[in-house]
């Protein structure tokens, strides 16, 4: 076999045998197959995509390029979230303890923010002393401690995966429906669970823009799920807006606290009810859905999953006392606020362009080595289809460098369309489920 | 500019600028975009083509790499010939010496044979002394004494190509029209000529099978020509079937001496008379190509052709005498037969497999890297349309080795179609005229 022949293959629009595809896979990540052709064969292959079963095997050869976590020995189904990210999504920080609360084991290896997106772990890291860094030893004792544990792609995690993902980094060939769901399922499908609930997020604020690119995406990501034997639904999710109220890494801590202290707004505890329901199901807690929205519920409301919380900072190494007092985390020294011009009603947010605005103040990464400020975040006072007067504050920025403070306030501005007339319909937050 | 926009406006069939393709072109001559930018550039080009312009933009900026030849202190024009190859296919040792005869200059730059071509550059080092690696002077110098002059690529020539044709090579990206093109244009314009005639192959032994590729790369390549303010044409030419009676390096330029002594076969006398006929009318030497065909024969009847290879093989070193005496040419030391098995015609060849049945025997290169035995070849008794007798000869071999011969013997059998019913027809040799 010869690289240069399944090039031309894909190229030509072949479809690979299992055998082809490791062939690729594992020769590049040994180093005997170079960059450049590595780099052809993404192109090939972004352009021409890939068949379900092409898409499977490469997944589960990126996935056995290094360690599957096994969790057998601890009691109770092994489920986790994975979602394709936006603004203002900080559902992982409240699912994961309402979950573990809930008795499944939920060992969660997450992502950072990168451009208009935030990241679980750099959420995380906004809480005093907390360590995303566990080794898998750790990472084994937490979950065993208390169900649930967060942390990064460490090394031994599907290296694979790491490699190619450097190169279409630098090759433009990210944005694909077949490399993202290898890439994403090779790595969840390492933390051993049984279960899976895919969020998919779609709209201004997505990566997938159109809804269709985003079924297409929970479609194929289900399938490869399946057929690697474990239980995977997804969740069409609407990201034409932030997600909740607040965006920035001490700011979502700081909601998610308290959509886990049962306030919250609505979209956010509804999303992460429905989410939490769906593995609890799916890990057989629950005998339906809506008896796991009910004990999802319940978790909220006895304070458990808040004391779950509490328990998985601290044994991260956190300050756990940030839960009944968020005072304690990183906060901005300013506040300013952003005008609504004329009176009328939003009827759509550029979502995308809100996530860039944060980033540029310092609460996000323009750029893989940028250092994150946790205590700068937006807070979202209008939402899609609420009335707005004139004069009245649309968001409320807290910063602590003013030097882009006037360009993101103008693209915040020009973030929100505002109509005489309010939006004939407003989509539901959830659009569809694929693959019940 | 980065490369990784213009990787993904190509790879999302985006048109660049010349601006766009020079940044990639010179970015990727001088190190500055590595190897596997360039390789998914090359494949998102390979699959989502390229326009005319962007095409004139890559071929003048690989022209530009390097030295663009200028020989306007020789009195005459300055034409040339290229052609896309196949097998027998020897018309530039034939051409070149009629048309620098005939008073034009022929600065040829050719190349070597790979697969189942043969290449200018090995056949004339079958001619003992042959130098075919003359710096520029020396190339100037032999240019002003007889007309003609036949050297390989040098590190001076377009550069660009140089390393962007080792990376296609290496990355299945090499069957392109545009990047055949470009590859092809900027190599021959860097030669400094006023006019190129191009004779592009079709059929079961060219690189393009398909009449209409054939068709698509002549008008690319015409239109380039014509864009860099050259005078261009093309000639779609039959490779069905070798050209002439002969393969091999020795046998190749037995044959090419025999066309310029005024005999051999019919078809390579008639397409180098139809070339040099073009060239001398592109070349403002003849008003007319049937006053052009005139002149090349006259050329070859009065014997100032050869007596022009002659003086061309003396001034680069060569044992001219060659020659007259075509038994010091390097030969095999044994003879064996290819017989056929059914009485019938000869209605197809697979070209393309006699040409790897010769490289399989010494004859021509499987890989870059491989050494040619001058002697091996091929003689062809029979043509397309001619009736055989059983076991009558169709193809005697000229070999040295017999470790592969019963292989090559059994392929080039499998190679000759024979029907107990002539072909219905036998298309021309010369199928169309692209650019006139």
């Amino acid at each position: 076999m010869r690289a240069l022949d399944l090039i031309k293959k894909k190229r030509d629009s072949g479809e690979h045998s299992r055998e082809e595809i490791e062939f690729l896979i594992s020769g590049y990540t040994c180093g005997d197959i170079p960059d450049y052709q590595m780099a052809a064969w993404l192109m090939a292959t972004w352009i021409r995509g890939m068949t379900r079963s092409e898409l499977a095997a490469l997944t589960e050869v990126m996935l056995y390029s290094g360690e599957v976590l096994n969790f057998a020995d601890l009691p109770g189904k092994k489920v986790d979230k994975h979602s394709t990210g936006g603004v203002g999504d900080k559902t992982s920080l409240i699912l994961a303890p309402i979950v573990a609360a809930g008795g499944l084991i939920v060992p969660m290896i997450s992502g950072r923010g990168l451009g208009h997106t935030g990241g679980t772990l750099d959420k995380l890291e906004s809480i005093p002393g907390f360590n995303v860094n566990l080794s898998l030893d750790q990472f084994r004792h937490v979950l065993r401690e208390c169900g649930m544990g967060l942390i990064g792609q460490t090394a031994e995690i599907a290296p694979a995966d790491k490699k190619i993902y450097a190169l279409r980094d630098a090759t433009s060939t990210v944005e694909n429906v077949a490399l993202i769901c290898g890439s994403i399922m090779s790595k969840k499908l390492a933390e051993g669970i049984d279960a899976l609930v895919l969020d998919v997020k779609t709209g201004s604020g997505a990566f997938m823009k159109r809804e269709q690119d985003s079924v297409q995406l929970a479609e194929v990501m289900v399938d490869t799920g399946r057929r690697m034997g474990k239980k995977v639904v997804a969740l069409i999710t609407s990201m034409d807006q932030p997600l909740g109220r607040m965006a920035g890494h001490s700011n979502e801590v700081i909601e998610s606290i308290e959509v886990l202290s049962g306030r919250g707004p609505a979209d956010l505890r509804d999303l992460s009810i429905e989410l939490s329901a769906w593995m609890f199901y799916l890990g057989e807690r629950t005998k339906s859905v809506d008896e796991g929205r009910r004990l999802a519920e319940t978790m909220i409301a006895t304070g458990q999953a808040k004391e779950k919380f509490k328990q998985g900072i601290a044994l991260q190494g956190g300050d756990a006392s940030v839960v009944d007092d968020p005072s304690r985390l990183p906060s901005a020294r300013f506040h300013a606020k952003v005008i609504a011009e004329p009176a009328g009603y939003v009827t759509a947010t550029k979502c995308e362009q809100l996530g860039i605005a944060l980033a540029m103040l310092g609460g996000g990464r323009e750029k893989k080595e940028d250092a994150i400020d946790p205590g700068v975040g937006l807070e979202f006072h209008k939402r899609v289809g609420d009335p707005v007067k004139k004069g009245e504050s649309l968001v409320t920025i807290h910063y602590n460098a003013d030097a882009k403070l006037a360009e993101a306030k103008a693209m915040i501005a020009a973030s929100y369309e505002i109509s005489s007339d309010p939006p004939r319909d407003v989509p539901p937050l959830i659009r569809r489920l694929i693959g019940t």
